[in-house]
């Protein structure tokens, strides 16, 4: 069944109003009709079962059939910490993260960072990359969409990460010297609801000496396995890993 | 250090002939000189590192200086067998599951592939997919470039499954109906060196009968967590759960 993310104040106990690009979509795209259901979800946790009662190009209005008891969200919260990457990288890794599970995406520029974060264009690009998490939510059945923060300094992240009890670094160094102990000992000592913050270099790695004050901040650097992943792809080793341990194996 | 996939023809134990792109790529991209050092893989699992002797435009002579020792690929040999996706799709899962350890790729067509496998362009697109796997496995530091197979059909696929004792199919109907076991007890029973059939559906999934198909050849049917993963995305999680499991536990 189609699902779509409603705000709070679109949606109440009993009745659910879609609008906008959700409302086109059931029409339009879908061609559903009076009668068919959806769910939608309050992108809080709580989604409904819903009957459509009315039609319109730009608002559609459907009433609660059936509030559902679900449970697709990770039990870790992870926000995963993303060096600026080149070129759609940065879409790539949102839309597959949250698939995965990710809590929130935060991305960071490091010294070795190819790519400027444009101001003028940044609350766009921000825009954007929330539109891409909240149709990859609605795909893969999620409850929650995931947050995109602004991105920040690296500095900013190191104070940042002081909100963070459990936290990693990916770290191609450690992978090369056959690291292989710290991400199973990390997800041992945790349980679920817990909050995890995991930073993943850009294309160009973190400087040892960026490595090293992640390490004094309390990040473990973990190695992700002896060969070495693109900056893409290692969130969502991280992201499966995690939900491997977490939701098949207990 | 760079690394190279050489032929077995090109590589002695003590010299390496490097051709065509690779030359190219050391002159011209790495602008590399005489007595730089480069790594050279046979593709079956030998590398040396290596010192450049002379260069020309097609042509790298190098002298082994030290062969070495490395652990880099997937204790488990898995073969990802991808139902035929839209678009260049394959050509992302090839690249993520190369970075990821896959030891095979085998394309299948059916029943809700909505492409078809052009059988004119097909060599060359075979081509192009092992051109992205030498690169692939190359920047992850691989010792093996996976195979590309060319494309068959779900009933041969059925015959071919018969060479492996371990096989498994993600199944969107098992991860939606809650099943969370399989996975986990799969790699429980399975040892080093195994090796590994493992079955994605494309886009629209694959059919129930299709899934029944499989199970009775002997496949297990397989939730990969609670959320909904778009058909590139899974042969991810199942190779990253893989390498945690058996290279980060152990």
């Amino acid at each position: 069944m189609q699902r779509y993310f409603v705000s709070e104040q679109q949606m109440s106990l009993e009745n659910v109003l879609l609008l906008g690009d959700d409302a086109n979509h059931i029409t339009r795209v879908m061609r559903m009709a009076e009668g068919d259901e959806i769910l939608c979800c309050d992108g809080n946790g709580r989604t409904a079962r819903c009957k459509i009662v009315s039609l319109a190009k730009e608002e559609v209005s459907a009433t609660v059939v059936q509030w559902l008891t679900e449970e697709k969200e990770l039990p870790i919260q992870v926000t995963i910490a993303q060096g600026l990457p080149k070129g759609d990288k940065l879409e790539t890794i949102v839309q597959k993260g949250t698939e995965l599970g990710a809590h929130a995406f935060l991305p960071f520029s490091s010294s070795r960072c190819i790519v400027k974060w444009d101001e003028k264009k940044g609350k766009k690009k921000v825009e954007r990359l929330e539109k891409i998490a909240k149709e990859a939510a609605e795909q893969s059945h999620r409850q929650v969409i995931p947050t995109i923060e602004p991105p920040i300094s690296f500095k900013q992240l190191l104070a940042k990460a002081k909100q963070f009890k459990y936290k990693m670094v990916a770290y191609e160094e450690e992978a090369k010297a056959g690291e292989k102990q710290q991400l199973a000992q990390l997800l041992t000592t945790m349980d679920a609801a817990q909050e995890m913050l995991c930073v993943i270099g850009p294309e160009g790695g973190l400087s040892s000496e960026e490595a090293s004050q992640l390490q004094e901040a309390g990040f473990l650097l973990c190695g992700l396995g002896p060969r070495i992943l693109r900056t893409e792809t290692a969130s969502t080793y991280v992201l499966a890993a995690l939900s491997y341990h977490f939701e098949l194996t207990r």
